[in-house]
C-alpha cells in the first residue's frame, strides 16, 4: 500500500466526533422468517419485504436479488440477515446473508483530493475507523492541478482516462483495506468528500463548465448513486453519497469542513480556511454563512519557492532564527539532510525574518539583499545553499494577500467586523502542519486566543465518515450547502483592489494583530 | 404483425373505464429554466431537480442522465420537458427533451397470456388506447402449457430461452405499435397483467417452486422495475409495473380482473370466473374476497374433444338443434367449411343436447348412442363427420364440475348461500365468446338475471391500462391482493368430494337453475 515516503505527506489524521445515533447509509437487520406452508404461502420475496417494512418505510427489492432469495432462505433455515441501503426516501435490499451477521457491517469514508486520496474502512456498528489507506491520486500523471485535469478531460478519451485513474486509485486502496477473509463486496456503503472537479471526474461528468463563466458545474448534489453505476468495487448495489458542493470552486470537501467544524451551529462568528492548491474561505454562524474560493497557487505546497517541495523526507519543516546571533535552527522531515523547504518551513522562515527585522512590513529585504540562506551548502543533500529569495517571498505574499483580501471582502459584504470573529478553523494540511504562532505572525491566521484556533485535520474525510454514519448529518450537510452564500472572486473588482492593498505583514490593519505587535516590541 | 387468422383468436376487446384522475406511472412536466449567471450559478442538474421538486416529492436524477442535461438545456434555450417516473415513494427523472412535448406521452398496457400476448399503446395524456397489437406467445414452442413451461425452465438454459421468447414477442409487438416517426424509447412506462408463471419467466425468475408443495412463487408483488433490467425495448429507465399475484395459481391477471369488475367495492356478493387452461374463481364483496384456482384443462380451448380446436377459421362456434326436426344449424368462424368445434360451439352443443333430451341430467347419451353428429361429412372440410362423443362430454363435464365444486367450496367456507350471489363476472375468452344462455343451461354460468352477467373482455389488459394510468388503481390492486383469502384446491379433500358430486346438468342442486328448469318444461 503506502510506503513510508508517501505516508509522510498524506494527511490522514482527523477529529473523530462521537455521533449520538448511528443511522448509517446501509444497515443490517436479522430476520427470523417463517417457512412457507399451505396456510402461509406468500412468496419468499414478499415475506422478506413485509418483515422489513415492519421497521423500515418502503423497502424495494431489486430484481437482481429476487432470484437469489429463495435459496438463501432455505439453506439458512430461514434465519437470514438483510442489508438495507438508504435510497433517500426509503430503503433498498442490497444483500441477504445466511445467519446473523449484524455484527459485521462495513462502510467507506473517502477523501478524494486533487493530489491525494484517503480511504477509511469504517465499522458501521459503532462508527470506528478500523483501518485507512492513502495514496497519490493516479490522475496526477494526466494533469498536476485542477485546471490541467479539466483541460485533459476535454481531450478525446480524456474524461474516461481521468475517471479510470481515480477509480483505479480507489479500488486499489479498497482492496488493500479489506482483510483477505472479507471480500470487498461486504462493504455496503460509501461516502465521499471531494472538490467539485474531483466529483465530476469520478462520476464521468464533463468538468469543462467548471472553469468557464458563469462557473456552473453539471451537478452540485448528485444524491445517492449505486456503486456499480460509478465503478466502485464494493457491493454493486451499495449506496454512494457525495457531499454536496455549492459551486465550481466550493466543493463537498469544504461543505464537509463546515459540518465538522460546527461553525454553522454557533452563535459566534467563525472563520474557516482551507488553502491547498485552491483556497476556500467560509465565514459565518448559525444564522448566515458566506464563502469565497479561488486558485491559491501552490505557495503552501512547495510549488513556487526556489527550493519549495512537499513535506517529504529532507524538507525543512521548522525554522527558528536566534535574534542575537542570527543563527538558524531547523528540522527536516525524517531527519534527512535538507533538500528543500516545505510549507511549514516557509511560514516559519517568513515569520522569523519578519520578527527579526530582516524583512520589513512590506515583506522586503533591506536594500541590496536578494536572498536569505536557510541551510548552508555544507549541510544540504545537494551541497548547494537552500535559500529564500525576494521573489519567493513575493509569490508567497500573493497567496497570503489573496487570503486576507478574500476575508476582508466577506466581512465587508456581510457587515461583520474583524473583532466579531471568535473561532478560526484551519482545515486540511493547511491546518494540520502549519506552525500556529508563525502563521499568526505573518497574518495567515487571525490573531485570536490560541484556544480559539482549531485544526480540523482531514475534515473532508471526517465529514464523509459522519454522513456515512448519520442521516441527520447528511441532511445537515445539505442544509449547510443550501445556506452558504457564495461570492465569486474571479473578476470581482473589489477583491482585486483589496488584494493589491493586502501585501503587508502581518496585515494592512496592524490593529488586528496585537500579539504580533507585542512580540515585535518585546523581541519575540 | 397479426395475420387475420391469428387475430381471430386473440381477445383484444375490453371495457375501457374512464378514470377520474390520471396519475400515470410516468408524467411529463414542462420547465422554463433560468440560464445560469454569476448571481445564480446552481448546477444545471440541481436547478432541474429543484424546479421539479416544487411539484413532486423527492425527485432522483440518475447518473445516466446527469451528463446530458447541460447540453439539452442549452440547445433548447432552457425550455425543456422532463419525464418523471413513479418509483413508488418518489419520482425519477427518466428523460429530458427540448421544448414542450407534454402533449406526447405514451405508455403500454400489456397482457401476457400463456398462449397469447396483447400490447396496447396508451396515450398517457387522456388514457385512450391508440393502437394495439397481439400475437401468440413465442414461448409456446418451448412448452404448450404452464406446466410444460415450468419443466422447460428447469432444463439447462431453459429459463433464459423462455425469457428471451416472451421478450422477443413483446419487443416485436412494441416495434410494430410505434409509428416510424416515434422511437420505442419514447414509451416511458408499462404495466403488465399476467399469471404468476408468466411474470416469473418475464423477469427471469425460476418458476420451479410454483408447481411444488407448498406452491410458493419467488415473488408475488415485484414492485416497479426499470425496463432495461427486464429487457423491454422502451425507454431504458421506464418503470414497469406488474400487477401483483397472491399465489402460484392466482396471478396478477386475476387481481386485475377483480379490479376491473369492481366487485371488491360492492356491498352485494359477486362471483368472478376466468377459465382458460387454468381456471380461477373469486367470490366476495367490499368486506371479503375468497378465491381458488386450479388447472381447468383445455376443455374450453378445444383441447379435449375429438374435434376440438381453437376459434380459428372453420371452427363451429354456434350450434342450435331444432327440437321438432332434430335439424342442426351452425355457424363457423370466418364462414369457412367446418374443421372442428371451438369452446362456444361445444357449450352450445351440450346445452342443445340437454334441452332436447338427447343427453340426460348426468350428461349421458341414451343407451347405445356413443356420439352425436354436429356437422355431417358432406359439409366438412375433411369430408368426415364432425361429432361430439360421450368421452368428449365427460371431459367437458370434468371442467364444469370442477368449476361448480370450487364455487360450492368457497360458498361453504365463507358461509354464503347461492342466492346471495348477485353479480357474475366472466373474464377473458371464457367471458367474451361463450353464449350466455347455453353457458347457463349447462351450469357453467349461474342462473342470474341476464343483466347481472357481465363480460369483462380482456380484463387483464384493461387492469394493466388502469394501473398504468392511475396510482390509486395501483394501490387498489395491491389492497385487493392483500385482501383475498386463497384456498388451495390441490389435495383439498372437500373439493374432491364436491367434485365427484358435481357432474350434473345444469347443477347438482337444480333449484339454483330456475330458468333452465322453465325452458326444459316449456320446450326452449
Amino acid at each position: 500500500m503506502l510506503n513510508h515516503k508517501k505516508k509522510s505527506v498524506i494527511l490522514t489524521e482527523q477529529i473523530q466526533t462521537t455521533l449520538d445515533n448511528l443511522e448509517p447509509l446501509a444497515q443490517k437487520v436479522f430476520l427470523s422468517l417463517t417457512p412457507p406452508s399451505p396456510l402461509d404461502n406468500r412468496a419468499d420475496v414478499d415475506q422478506v419485504r413485509q418483515m422489513l417494512e415492519r421497521s423500515y418505510d418502503f423497502v424495494k427489492v431489486p430484481l437482481a436479488l429476487m432470484g437469489k432469495i429463495p435459496s438463501i432462505c432455505r439453506s439458512a433455515h430461514w434465519q437470514v440477515t438483510a442489508t438495507l441501503a438508504d435510497i433517500g426516501n426509503g430503503w433498498k435490499l442490497i444483500d441477504l446473508e445466511a445467519g446473523d451477521t449484524t455484527d459485521k457491517q462495513f462502510g467507506l469514508a473517502i477523501d478524494i483530493g486533487t493530489t491525494t486520496v484517503v480511504v477509511y474502512l469504517v465499522d458501521l456498528c459503532n462508527g470506528a475507523i478500523l483501518r485507512h489507506a492513502a495514496d497519490y491520486n493516479d490522475q496526477i500523471i494526466l494533469g498536476e492541478d485542477i485546471l490541467n485535469r479539466i483541460r485533459h478531460a476535454a481531450e478525446p478519451g480524456g474524461l474516461d482516462r481521468l475517471q479510470k485513474a481515480v477509480l483505479d486509485t480507489l479500488n486499489r486502496l479498497i482492496k488493500d483495506l479489506c482483510p483477505q477473509s472479507m471480500g470487498t463486496e461486504k462493504i455496503t456503503a460509501a461516502a465521499i468528500g471531494a472538490n467539485t472537479t474531483m466529483i465530476h471526474l469520478l462520476l464521468g461528468l464533463e468538468p469543462a463548465s467548471i472553469c468557464r463563466d458563469p462557473y456552473t458545474p453539471i451537478v452540485n448534489n448528485p444524491g445517492l448513486i449505486t456503486a456499480e453505476k460509478i465503478g466502485l468495487a464494493i457491493n454493486p448495489l451499495a449506496p454512494v453519497y457525495c457531499l454536496p458542493s455549492i459551486g465550481s470552486y466550493l466543493g463537498g470537501d469544504v461543505i464537509g469542513g463546515i459540518l465538522v467544524s460546527g461553525m454553522h451551529k454557533q452563535p459566534d462568528v467563525s472563520l474557516f480556511v482551507d488553502i491547498g492548491t485552491n483556497g476556500e474561505i467560509v465565514m459565518g454562524n448559525e444564522d448566515w454563512l458566506v464563502a469565497c474560493a479561488g486558485a491559491a497557487g501552490p505557495a503552501l505546497e512547495g510549488g513556487v519557492t526556489s527550493f519549495g517541495m512537499r513535506a517529504e523526507p529532507g524538507a525543512v519543516d521548522h525554522v527558528s532564527i536566534d535574534p542575537e546571533t542570527g543563527q538558524v535552527e531547523y528540522t527536516t522531515v525524517a531527519d534527512m539532510p535538507a533538500r528543500g523547504i516545505c510549507g511549514s518551513g516557509i511560514v516559519d522562515t517568513l515569520a522569523e525574518l519578519f520578527l527579526d527585522g530582516i524583512i520589513d512590513r512590506n515583506a522586503h529585504f533591506e536594500k541590496g539583499r536578494e536572498e536569505y540562506v536557510v541551510v548552508p551548502a555544507k549541510e544540504t543533500a545537494s551541497g548547494e545553499d537552500i535559500v529564500v529569495t525576494q521573489i519567493d517571498i513575493n509569490n508567497f505574499m500573493a497567496t497570503k494577500g489573496a487570503c486576507n483580501a478574500a476575508t476582508d471582502l466577506l466581512m465587508e459584504n456581510v457587515g461583520c467586523a474583524a473583532e466579531e470573529i471568535k473561532h478560526f478553523y484551519a482545515a486540511g494540511a493547511f491546518g494540520q502542519y502549519l506552525p500556529i504562532e508563525s502563521a499568526i505572525t505573518i497574518g495567515l491566521y487571525p490573531d485570536l486566543p490560541r484556544s480559539a484556533i482549531v485544526r480540523l485535520g482531514n475534515s473532508s474525510g471526517e465529514a464523509a465518515r459522519q454522513v456515512l454514519l448519520s442521516r441527520p448529518k447528511r441532511l445537515e450537510a445539505e442544509e449547510i450547502a443550501a445556506k452558504v452564500t457564495y461570492f465569486e472572486l474571479n473578476a470581482n473588482n473589489t477583491f482585486m483592489e483589496k488584494f493589491s492593498g493586502s501585501k503587508f505583514l502581518p496585515h494592512t490593519d496592524l490593529a488586528r494583530y496585537p500579539s504580533v505587535r507585542r512580540r515585535q516590541q518585546t523581541g519575540k
